[in-house]
């Protein structure tokens, strides 16, 4: 074929000739002139027939070209998109064949979704067969014009595809507050934010909430921590851009993101809207990797680091950005992304009803959203205390129905029997079957906070009333969009101390002795 | 007054004057000539008025008398009934005057319905004053004889009340076997059984089997044990007599009763069918008081005690019998009464989903009817064991699909996150986390068994895959009927030895070293 020198896919199969990859583009972006943006990048398994095809594309009539109807699905549906082969296809680096193990996890509709993609390219280069066949084949008897009309049709039929706020972002540094080392003081730092991809926010973090997790990885007391270590992972900010497929934010939004800023979107999990649960593990705000393939930050050795809020910006995969309702104060709005969605989380999931008792375990930034919300939510809401000191505020500040202390035996006995759910946010050693006794028939015990120990139980604890001993670990994205719609809803935000950059180390040191109301924010402006 | 020597509750009111107890006999099945039995005991908070009413009706005229409707509520619903005063009142003995705090107990309808007797009875006396009025004021103005008539018409356009099956079964002694003292031998006895009350159903116990309770409360291990003691609550019989309110069984019947013969019925889980888990708590069929006042065999000392299966009848509220389907083998659907609600209710309480995978920790009669019910359910199942040497009858006997082996570290290796749910059957000390470690996310681990030790676990261990633990005792009459049910249709009996009454004692040795499968059951024929 005369064209074959020029395909620029000719030599960009992989090593055993078996892959390519290849960027697609939107076509009405395209038309509309905003450029050639990659819209979806996709690795193909290569048979012969399709790098004959890429050939023949290349070299093909711009009326072949669009008869390529690539149907997909993303995180949020499915939809159909009308694309087409761009001249200049670019190539994204080596495949290495150890992608093929990666396949089975792409799931029963991403095989269909190759074999779509097989097939249509096949209808163009005109049928299977090394390197033969050519434009005059086309287009290919099978090729159901009538289908692909129809579905142009119907594509044209919804709304425009949303392009106004399409632009490059590209790669830029922010100013951010990180750990250097493990347990070091947070300093002032630089970090890069990547590109604005296709499905990509960027965000202008205004403020960052300090969550006890925080101190703990920042000193390196879990897992070994990737350092330097910027955490952050109560985001609150405004869209300065988004990529050319997103469509439910734009600039000037308040928006928050929480713990997690991707997660494997194939799971069980991932797909019930668990993302925090997600099977393959969620790719953490801050101290994690971008491990997975299909973000643009995957490399070759795992991925690169997250890095979180405590930094000028952002940029997030638009599944894992939340709206913040725009009465709310974006400050005490911040922690409601991690603390906020750990206590509301388990209440929705566990079916806590109005007019239902409540009961609250511990007082800390966790415990004061938990009353709040629980209030809200139209329940009696009792607070469990180790002691009387916080008695004034539970009851004044947060509006809390009662007050028990474990210390005193009137209080607890009064209390017995008469909880339907409890929100245990206790971080330390405690007697779990003091609190179990607390609830009626049914009623369930969520903990929240991790004690460093083992906790026990007798099943006469449990058995007797049918009692639950559950836990719950933050929340999904769209659960996150519920709870931020309820505190909007209820203008609940969390009462917060606001402290500049500098202040972090010291506020760290205060969070381990629980000495804050409720929570610290910080003031990124301050960098 | 002139009758007012003769009236046969003159005499009858408590000591306090305040209270009089009376029976109201069915009409219907009077004039169909099925005699007087009391449908209804009734206790009255005596007036001045109703004791001048209660003269007045002995006195008064057939077309008065027949005026008197009441409405009242029992377990099962709200029924018009077509009552007279007879004019033979029956005094019932003494009531105390700490009845009186026992109304509140019988909640909001239980006050309207004493206020509609009294308004009723206001109505024939020609309202209130000591001792006035007479015959010559009938009917009295407001007494609505409309309404009265329509709800007399509502209920003869219903099917007819039912007494074909009723008769007068009086009390009777019969054969059991008993541990006449604490940790003793299971002998011959002899006990009474109460006369059929108007909700009775007398049943001819044929088969009853031996939990493993049963052995803990004849060597009186738990609270302190009722003596001489009849066992067994998984009892399976024929029914021999009903009484005239009793529509939902007739003579001839299977059914069979469980561990409960009475409770409250009145507090919310009792509402909610949950009498399991009656808050003033359920009746037990054997070594329990039938303790509430309205049981026929209350008594002021608190009632007299009850006993179980191991007898050739037992005289039950028919709220508590349940229907054994006829296409099961009557002996080994006895212990379905137990064993089998065991594990069926938190199956179904906990939502488990045909096609998810169910575990069953330990294989004694209850693990034997978890794998078989949840089999039926559609569930694979995988059988959980201490030892390799239950695996041929778990998976050929039982047709469990998997087996996993705690000491066979690949075993609990390839069961990692593979479960949906758990049911632990086991009542000795064993290791939590590891069983919890075999769920998937959002799996529930359901305690059945006792173990005698308190347990302990790690919040990490439920926290991550929002993991639950939770209890389960017995299940409610409603569900238990659903069981049943569901074991006929599915052909579900627990495989069983049968054994004479002499050997009972020596089947308890063999149940504590679990040397059955999987259920000893009792052939009363024996006895
Ligand atoms: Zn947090
Ligand atoms: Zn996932
Ligand atoms: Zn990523
Ligand atoms: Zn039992
Ligand atoms: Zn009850
Ligand atoms: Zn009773």
């Amino acid at each position: 074929m005369s064209s074959i020198g020029s395909c620029p896919l000719r030599d960009k199969t992989g090593s055993d000739g078996r892959y390519l990859r290849m960027e697609l583009t939107c076509r009405s972006c395209n038309e509309n002139g905003y450029g050639s943006a990659p819209s979806r990048a996709i690795t193909l398994q290569v048979q012969s027939c399709v790098v004959a095809c890429a050939e023949i594309v290349d070299d093909m009539c711009e009326k072949a070209k669009s008869q390529i109807a690539i149907r997909f699905k993303d995180m949020r549906g499915v939809e159909v998109f009308d694309l087409t082969l761009r001249r200049q296809l670019q190539w994204l680096g080596p495949v290495e064949s150890d992608e093929l193990a990666t396949f089975p996890k792409v799931g029963v509709f991403g095989i269909a979704l190759i074999g779509v993609i097989f097939w249509n390219i096949k209808k163009v280069s005109g049928g299977g067969g090394g390197g033969g066949g050519g434009a005059d084949n086309l287009p290919a008897d099978d090729f159901d014009e009538e289908l692909f009309k129809e579905k142009l049709r119907e594509r044209r039929a919804k709304p425009a595809h949303v392009c106004s706020s399409f632009f490059l972002v590209p790669a830029m540094s922010c100013k951010c507050f990180a750990a250097m080392v493990p347990s070091g003081p947070l300093v002032p730092h630089t970090i890069e934010r990547r590109a604005v991809g296709p499905n990509d926010v960027a965000i202008d973090i205004k403020y960052a909430g300090i969550c006890h997790s925080d101190v703990h990885q920042a000193r390196d007391e879990w897992a070994a921590g990737i350092f330097p270590m910027v955490p952050g992972h109560e985001i609150a900010g405004l869209v300065t851009a988004v990529g050319p497929s997103v469509t439910s934010f734009k600039v000037g939004d308040k928006v928050g993101v929480g713990c997690m800023v991707d997660s494997c979107r194939e799971c069980q999990s991932c797909k019930e809207g668990d993302e925090n649960y997600c099977e393959s593990g969620a790719v953490m705000t801050y101290n994690g990797k971008h491990k997975y393939k299909h973000c643009m930050e995957h490399t070759e050795d795992g991925g690169t680091p997250t890095y979180g809020g405590y930094s000028q910006s952002i940029v997030v995969d638009k599944g894992y950005v939340c709206r913040i309702p725009d009465n709310l104060d974006l400050a005490g709005a911040a922690p409601l992304l991690c603390a906020g969605i750990t206590v509301f989380s388990p209440m929705a999931h566990n079916g806590l009803k109005a007019g239902q008792k409540l009961g609250v375990a511990g007082l800390g930034g966790l415990g004061a959203m938990a009353v709040m919300i629980g209030k809200a939510w139209g329940c009696e809401v009792t607070v469990i205390s180790r002691s009387e000191n916080k008695r004034a505020e539970a009851m004044s500040e947060l509006k809390a129905d009662k007050f028990v202390v474990m210390a005193n035996d009137e209080d607890v006995k009064a209390a017995a029997n008469s909880l339907d759910m409890i929100i245990d946010t206790i971080a330390a050693k405690h007697d779990i079957p003091t609190y179990l006794n607390f609830l009626k028939k049914d009623g369930k015990f969520v903990m929240v906070g991790v004690p460093p120990e083992p906790v026990s139980f007798h099943a006469f604890n449990i058995i007797p009333k049918r009692k639950t001993i559950t836990g719950s670990m933050i929340g999904g994205i769209r659960e996150t969009q519920e709870m931020l719609d309820f505190c909007g809803k209820h203008n609940i935000i969390c009462p917060y101390e606001l402290i500049s950059g500098d202040k972090i180390t010291e506020a760290y040191d205060r969070v381990v002795k629980s000495d804050v109301k409720y929570r610290f924010v910080i003031d990124t402006a301050t960098f």
